[in-house]
């Protein structure tokens, strides 16, 4: 044990350098744990390559020494995929040292980036370039982009742009031996053969480790406006999505649902937010940009609320008259969770549905909830236009912490077979990882699930990849 | 032999009824040859199953018989992937039959569709809900959903909407063992492990058949704009995109390149087509769309080309005034590929490359195949907004036809390996198919190439889908 121990640590410092192999407990601990503490593995060391050479190296010992891999980018996921396992003797293999922008073509409208690279730094590259790369998330200051095509992000703005994987042209990967694919390519039309990135993305580091990417950018936003919107019941939103869709076309950015009571529970925790339109059950937060400068989105977007006042879908509207008004309001959406952590314990699904049947899932959840926990709090919000709800569950009033949370599986059972049921995903946009993989066997079919196991043996044959995420 | 076939015959008869079986040589002739009569192949039968469960069944009693399997829909594919091997022995699977449309979801803007409806019964049936399904080509009348999200087709909306990939959020597949993978979801986000469907879309039928999809829907067009605008050269004209790309956002839906000699050989051929500005280098066709009904999409489009035409990037735009009007522009474009075909004989690329490297790539592609090919006539056009390029070459005035055809194998070597120097794709909307089978293999790299063998390797042990295709 030890000798391949020492062999291995030979290898690696040899690959890296010896101070990029990080052994010691304290050096490591940050890499054992995920941000919000509820996930906690062990590792033999974290390594820290510098270049994609460098990291073929690395996955070349691990495989020889058959150790398990764990990539890792800025550890904010919310599943614990990139967390190694309790009792694991992996290698983490840390990407925070390979953050360059190799690469901006603002002509072809794509920018080149490596996986450790920050998503602002991303951002922030595309705008000092005069473009916009629209992929938006809470992390974004510190998750990276390999995390994010891993996972297959989503955020604010998929309504409009789609998840990670609309925004990726080409990756490079280095595979489970060692291997450098080099599938780089920045076309938006190449049809020859499989599309073998889609395979490494979304996958959580379970097929190989994403080094860099290729990422279409848009046109800048010239010009937004943001309007807050009240409505009697769930239909009514998805009355008033349709009728935005037609009015602004692409120029509609962001459509998020809220409920009155996670409205209220917001207001109550962060006073000072604003409470444009109270003693609603229902709010929409609409989001509209435009690409030309002095374009009349705000004129347009009133007149489509107005219309639909007209009409009863909307109860009443307020489109915000100054950045600072939009600021917010997307405030009141941005502080929800936060304002749920400081309300007390909630047991949360990040689900999706097909968009026309949420209000019978709500209406269905709704009483097999309360029948299966009297009293308990809804706190339901979420980007209504991609189908994706955040549906939060806080305890009642008076329940202790601990009995509440007991009470999780039996919650997770009714919601995900609901959403089963109706053809909708128990993870939206966080993923599997580990919370969710025995979620995963019992409601995907078992072809699925054979699929999936025939392609990882296919391409990682040693089950050298993230052990214990997925699948 | 004759045992085998009998027992494969009659279970196929038992799968589909016998009437469905074709065998006779008259029978099964017209799918044994593509449309454009460049391929020719055989089979021991032509199956065509009226449902999924006879598909599942059709491919399982093939496998036990080993023989293999062609999938086939409205037989209009441009690289011979559909039809069967010369010498084949196998079964082609029409998937004709299955042409209905399943589900329309409007609140859920999707719609589901099984493989042998036409893409215009697709278009029609989204019309009919109030919505849009912007997949777009010349064979839209009698190509099959099937075929294009087997072969990821393209089309004239690839700008603004992408490809069939990105236009499909589910399919339902008929597996090389005969199971059939039930992945009809219709959800917009949905991280739950492998994006399996990713592996059929543009495999070209050789991981297996795919039986239905769930496609996305779109606002309908309400409001139109088309201009033709002149330009001296081709960096002019991607200056020109990324100005419309700012001014019209997600409106801009078309940005076509026409060379001069490709507009004087398609007016000479079709002399009652416009000449709108006689007389230049390059030509671009814009084309934005609004689902705003009364959008001031055609000012924004006269006032942005006018703004251009100040910097001196455009020479001369014209704006048209009617549907007639745009019509007649885009039959300009329409009609090049037949006026290439009533002038003589062509040898066509169908390439993709990075925006920002096409002028090199032209003027390098130009001198080399002048030196090669003396006199040889430029027919350059395509989706310049994509980076794809129909570059076409005539003969020289004079030179024989066979004479010039000759020429092909030297030609493509210039073309395809000046596109592989340059990051681009030998294949950006047709195919791989029988054409450029070897082209694929001299192209991608080893890693590449043994990625894709080592995916159809795992999926189908047994070689039987789609022989002699794409790999």
């Amino acid at each position: 044990m030890t000798d391949i121990r020492a062999t291995l640590r030979a290898r690696l410092d040899a690959a890296v350098g010896s101070t990029q192999v990080l052994t010691a407990p304290a050096d490591i601990a940050p890499y054992l744990t995920d941000w919000r503490g509820r996930y906690h593995g062990n590792a033999q060391a974290v390594v820290r390559p510098g270049n994609t050479g460098e990291v073929a190296e690395v996955v070349r010992a691990c495989a020889e020494a058959r150790v398990g891999i764990v990539p890792q980018g800025g550890n904010t996921g919310q599943c614990g995929g990139a967390t190694p396992e309790p009792g694991g003797d992996g290698v983490v293999i840390s990407l925070a040292r390979m953050n360059r922008i190799r690469a901006v073509d603002p002509d072809n409208a794509t920018l080149t980036a490596e996986a450790g690279a920050t998503l602002v730094a991303v951002q922030e590259a595309a705008t000092d370039a005069g473009l916009h790369f629209p992929l938006s998330l809470a992390a974004e200051g510190s998750c990276t982009i390999g995390g994010n095509l891993s996972t297959n992000a989503g955020g604010t703005a998929v309504l409009r742009f789609g998840n990670a994987r609309e925004l990726t042209l080409g990756i490079e990967v280095v595979l489970p031996d060692g291997r450098v694919w080099d599938g780089l390519r920045g076309l938006r039309k190449d049809n020859t053969g499989y599309d073998l990135k889609q395979l490494f993305i979304g996958a959580e580091g379970t097929l190989g480790i994403v080094t860099a990417a290729v990422l279409k950018l848009f046109p800048a936003p010239r010009t937004r406006a943001t309007a807050f919107a009240a409505l009697a019941d769930v239909p009514a939103a998805i009355a008033l999505l349709h009728a935005m869709k037609q009015a602004l076309g692409d120029r509609l950015t962001g459509f998020e649902l809220i409920s009155g009571p996670s409205l209220a529970l917001t207001r109550r925790q962060f006073p000072a937010l604003p409470d444009p339109l109270p003693g609603h059950a229902w709010y929409t937060l609409v989001q509209a940009d435009d690409s030309a400068a002095g374009s009349p989105v705000a004129a347009d977007l009133e007149q489509a609320l107005a219309a639909e006042a007209e009409t009863g879908t909307v109860q009443d509207a307020v489109v915000a008259q100054s950045g600072e008004q939009a600021r917010a309001l997307w405030a009141l959406r941005e502080n929800i969770a936060e304002a749920q952590r400081l309300d007390g314990p909630n047991i949360k699904h990040d689900i999706s549905l097909p968009v026309s049947v949420i209000p019978r899932f709500l209406d269905e959840a709704r009483a097999a909830l309360l029948a299966a926990l009297p009293g308990v709090r809804f706190v339901t919000f979420g980007h209504l236009g991609d189908g994706n709800l955040h549906y939060n569950l806080a305890a009642p009033a008076g329940t202790a912490p601990e009995t509440f949370l007991e009470r999780t599986p039996a919650a997770n059972r009714i919601v995900h077979d609901l959403v089963a049921a109706h053809g909708g995903s128990i993870s939206a946009e966080h993923g599997i990882g580990q919370q969710k993989r025995a979620e995963l066997v019992r409601y995907k079919s078992a072809v699925e699930i054979d699929l999936m196991r025939t392609i990882k043996a296919a391409l990682d044959p040693a089950a050298l990849f993230n052990p214990g995420k997925v699948l």
